[in-house]
């Protein structure tokens, strides 16, 4: 259907693997990719599979994002596609957190966001066109203990995500937030033979994503909770 | 993937046009549909569009609920998807509603659901293998003004779905909530001209049951809301 | 303030501790104060102390809970205060649940309290006055494993609440739900020393009714979540 | 109770109509106040009414919370229950918003929260006793359209607030988070005579915010929401 064809895709936080399980997918599929992280060196496998182009941006700075965006409209990648993995966190006793990590917390998991966001949905908005993936976490639907910070990024997160849902679906872009609800196997942190897909497999998400990315305008998600099979909630 | 290979469906509630996509999309993917309703008049044609089996079966009444399975069980359709999508409302003022139609609501809407979906689990349990979905609706996670019925029937299912995959998950069912929130285009409720895709599309509710189905075990969703992209909430 | 005046409590569910609380301290400020239980020999003791009066009532029953309000408004007992604190539970796999013991689960914990709050209703409605309290579970908000019966009502019955609270509330009607989550303290349940307030003292639940009888109408709550200090959530 | 019993209050934010209100309250009930706000001049009626102390603080700025409570630890009013009324919010299509706006909106309704709670929580946690009270909003439930801001900011004290909770009470800090949905009563804002109550009373609020903190530990509610009677929801 028309309302479900895309050309070029952003890809924020770029250096994780459902990052890279993305790029895949979406290159596949015939979407200019165009990655973006912080330090753009462990990306070069990457890129040289996919095709992708990656371009360093710390995406909870101001400049960073605005320099992001012109270099994607000089190159003609502007996305109609942007997705939204970065996230940081600090843990401990609350006491004892440290006030500019809580910052720091907050400011790429959520602000950063919606820098991002906001640049997306200008250049969406006059083509009434476009699909932005928030990915959250359990943390941004119960704040667990010794972890305020993370809770308050991804509840913040989680916020916007809303508020943009219902503002900005009905002009035409699909807004939603992906819950992942447990860890995410990587080559650091391989599944365990004994508990078969406890982890959850960074390509299994993707398909998620790809889902929501084409979901007919009639029937949109606006957030989707994702974990392993024997993952306690 | 192994995973994600089904044989059988049962769809139950099987009047509505969403039953109608879904036996339509399952059948064309290779899979035996049954379709039980109070009354199977209205099947015909889509028996004969799909090739699925018609069954009669009231799912509030457990005798009925208990027949269907046999008779699945006896013609090699046990099924390894179950789709519930039954459901009754009445609605009015709180004071002047009847408590005998509040009965119904809730043994149409919940109590049916855990009967069907009860013996579709011991089927599905010595493989550790199946999925379950069920149709939700937006009263089950708001209880409406007018509306009390509808919200205990729609409520309870989900408090059912939930406590369901907290369970069976563990042990390879894939139990999952369809929040619909919005009304569904139809024969007798076409979409207006004027408001395109107001109106959830039967066949894009179904896309999603196909993606849930298909997901991969490492990354279940157990529950997505789904309504259109200019419905308010 | 006048809108905080009440004269007449019905308490169903009453052989709880916390309805035994709630009992001392509506007839401590005054209040008429009206028993109902499936059985009221274990209720002597408790209506010697505090003057109530014990009704006998299957709160699931239409016929015991109209001829209950017939017998309270005959004796000018008519309730503009209903605290209803029955429910009934069965555990165990979903497999081997007992359909017969869902279903008694779903009528005395929701259905049951539908028809006691549209009587209540019907009564508080002309004087655009009274409180219905409903007292939940932290089964109500989550589904447990093991528990899906328990789920189902305690669900339906928040459904309700909400559903109730969003058409009465603007009626002078305060529909309050109050999730219970932990354990109450009671003489076969008595605290551990070793582990102090870890259970609910239901005078301490009693506390927090007695102050959402009182909110004044300008800031109703219509959900409270109680639970000790202590407790897992 | 020995465990509801309290020395000395904070109020931050303390310019609003509720702040004046717990003032009042508090002060009344012997306990020593200290009001901080970004401006002190608006606070000379209150301080003289209610004995309190006053503090100029911009809460989301790290050096003046500090400064702050070193200040009310020289003077022997170190508080045992902290309010934190603080927000601020900016409104607009999304596409339009300041992101300095949007910092400061974050900045104060949620970083400063955390500063203020965690001092209050190092000066509590010792003597395993006190109550942090932060002041929530609808836009913390629910993300609405064109407001992105205060909803993440409000979402980011909810998630901050639950997990305080979820780690602190069980070291004897009782954390609450009070939704407040709904325009609040005040001198530029009266109430309508043709609608009476449609707005929150401060003094209603205040009630709330006063049973919370004399709750017995065995029965804590962490959240509570207050609105209007007549307030759609």
């Amino acid at each position: 259907m028309a309302d479900v064809s895309f050309n070029a895709a952003l890809i924020v936080g770029a250096g994780s693997g459902l990052s890279a399980s993305l790029a895949r997918v979406l290159s596949k599929d015939g979407i200019k990719v165009s990655l973006a992280a912080r330090s753009t060196g462990d990306l070069d496998a990457l890129v040289k599979e996919t095709g992708a182009r990656a371009f360093a941006c710390d995406a909870s700075q101001r400049t960073d994002v605005d320099k992001l965006f012109a270099e994607l409209d000089a190159s003609s990648s502007t996305p109609d596609i942007v997705i939204y993995n970065a996230s940081y966190r600090t843990r401990g006793p609350f006491v004892e957190l440290d006030p500019t990590e809580v910052e720091k917390a907050i400011a790429v998991t959520a602000y950063g966001a919606f820098l991002v966001a906001q640049h997306a949905a200008r250049r969406m908005l006059p083509k009434k066109h476009g699909a932005i993936l928030l990915t959250g976490a359990s943390a941004g639907v119960k704040g667990y203990a010794q972890s305020a910070p993370f809770a308050m990024g991804k509840f913040a997160l989680r916020g916007m995500a809303q508020s943009m849902a219902r503002e900005l679906s009905p002009q035409g872009i699909h807004v939603a937030h992906v819950v992942i609800d447990g860890g995410i196997r990587s080559a650091r942190r391989p599944a365990s033979p004994d508990a078969p897909d406890s982890l959850l497999d960074p390509d299994a998400i993707a398909e998620t994503y790809m889902h929501l990315i084409q979901q007919p305008r009639s029937a949109w998600a606006w957030e989707v909770e994702l974990r392993p099979w024997v993952e306690k909630f």
